[in-house]
């Protein structure tokens, strides 16, 4: 059993992180900012003697020190981030702090203090848009198009340093799109919010035919638990995800089918991508993982479904 | 003509950059905060209209905001870093600032007023450990060692992101060890340094067979010159360096000759590199920008042997 820090804990991912590092019986330091997060998240946990709660913004170095001080913890899964992409799109320095600098405060905290275990979420879109089945992670130019992938892809370079200076065992994995249950935004959730509003018509962004691998949050969690123990000094980094992709269009439909609504005008708004800095289509090599003995349980195609029906029943 | 911006302007190279850009008749606006740079690099320039100094440090927005303000400037060449690894190495909040900060900074005022052309010093040490003459632009696993590499890898991911989103024309030459008149430290440095304490014996760290290519300050600040005026949005990167290589001891052994000094006892503390972050033998490829029209005039011996004798001529 360890004492960890998960930073973002309250957040879409972190969240379930914490619901299963806790069920396997470690002590979780969660912090979080409450800027993505939610209280609602981790309310169910606040009774849990192994769970312990930090409102804390991690661009504030010293208030990180202080948790780091009184709090003796061996390891730290990093899913503190803005996950919000289009928002940085118009603000990059959200990405700067939130993204690239609450890294290097966790790296330099635990340099400090002598941790060496660290779990780092990164993300498909380092690799920018030469996308397809033959980028695995070592073969790939990377070349990010937006804030957030920039800044995910400077932390990895960080990490790299550090890890190597330190000795740490470090684990990056880089997510595909995930969707599930305390899901906050995104094409599925905005999908939803519009149809409650306007039953009659759906805006879609670019050609409906952008397609994803989405995979399942729980799928995704039960891949960080059983990767975790790296044994390995230095970066093991693998791509997460799943095979299977499902299109914008499919998105809607599935949707419709859902909330029971039939006849939907789809008003697309033409164009290749959503929007500038988003990669329309993408899928990366899976076999690393897989050759290590991790596959996804639900296909793209399962975990939207699971997750509309999850959004809607959430928000009714 | 054009009006630039010259980050790090008064330090080592760039201020043989402002030498040149100046002397090709473009007006410079010239930044340094003088942590490294020096008022004796750039006192000669002072009389020069078209030579315009603020002294400021790239952290300090505000600061950056005013001078993009005041000059309409239509070119940004950073040279401004952090450029002392072994300093670093002890405090890495140094590089998060000096090295990846600044860059941020320069890029977001870049954004907000509109700006396309950007020149971008990075460095040899992106790669990390993994070199060797297949080591091109495109082809290699990148894998900093030292918190110096980390965050201009760092920073070359965040003008990936601001190039695209921004459609700006982007130079990145990726440096090896640059050497000449204005050197401020590094092995020759120290070397002559040690010599005139005490020119009975030498220390020098690892083994001594560490091997480096050192490109002449004057063939690096030419091939600026010829590349600056990109066409191509987005990244244009080039390893920029010299084919042969010069190791410590061939070093220690001009240094020596240099100075006149003979039968000096050479004291290795062995090992394989100089210290840890330190990337001890070197070498990639330099295919792309030889077939773009740019070869170094010196070799690496030469290189070297120019900056010993200009380095004891200074320190008379």
């Amino acid at each position: 059993m360890m004492k960890v820090l998960l930073a973002g804990g309250a957040g879409f991912i972190g969240s379930h992180l914490a619901d299963a590092l806790l069920k396997e019986g470690h002590q979780v330091v969660c912090v979080d900012n409450f800027f993505i997060g939610t209280k609602k998240n981790i309310e169910h946990l606040y009774e849990n003697p192994n769970f312990i709660f930090y409102e804390q913004d991690l661009c504030d170095f010293e208030g990180v020190e202080r948790i780091f001080e009184k709090e003796q913890v061996e390891y730290v899964f990093h899913l503190a981030a803005n996950s919000d992409i289009q928002a940085s799109a118009e603000n990059p320095t959200i990405e700067y702090k939130n993204t690239y600098t609450t890294t290097f405060h966790l790296l330099e905290s635990m340099r400090r203090h002598g941790v060496k275990k660290f779990f780092f979420a990164s993300t498909s879109a380092v690799y920018g848009e030469k996308m397809g089945e033959q980028v695995a992670e070592d073969t790939a130019v990377l070349s990010p198009i937006s804030y957030y992938g920039g800044c995910k892809l400077g932390s990895e370079a960080l990490l790299s340093a550090y890890a190597y200076m330190n000795n740490m065992k470090v684990l990056v994995f880089r997510f595909p799109n995930v969707i599930g249950p305390r899901l906050t935004h995104g094409v599925i959730f905005d999908f939803i919010a519009k149809m409650k509003k306007d039953s009659t018509k759906l805006k879609i962004l670019g050609d409906g035919t952008q397609s994803k691998p989405y995979l399942y949050v729980k799928d995704l969690v039960d891949a960080i638990m059983q990767f975790k123990d790296v044994e390995k000094e230095g970066i093991t980094l693998y791509n997460v995800g799943v095979e299977t992709q499902t299109s914008v269009t499919e998105i809607a439909d599935i949707v419709c089918e859902k909330m029971g609504l039939k006849g939907i005008l789809y008003e697309y708004t033409g164009g290749r991508g959503g929007w500038k800095g988003d990669v329309p289509k993408f899928q990366y090599q899976l076999e690393k993982i897989h050759r290590a003995g991790w596959k996804a349980h639900y296909t793209s195609r399962e975990a939207v479904e699971k997750t509309v029906e999850e959004v809607i029943k959430c928000r009714q």
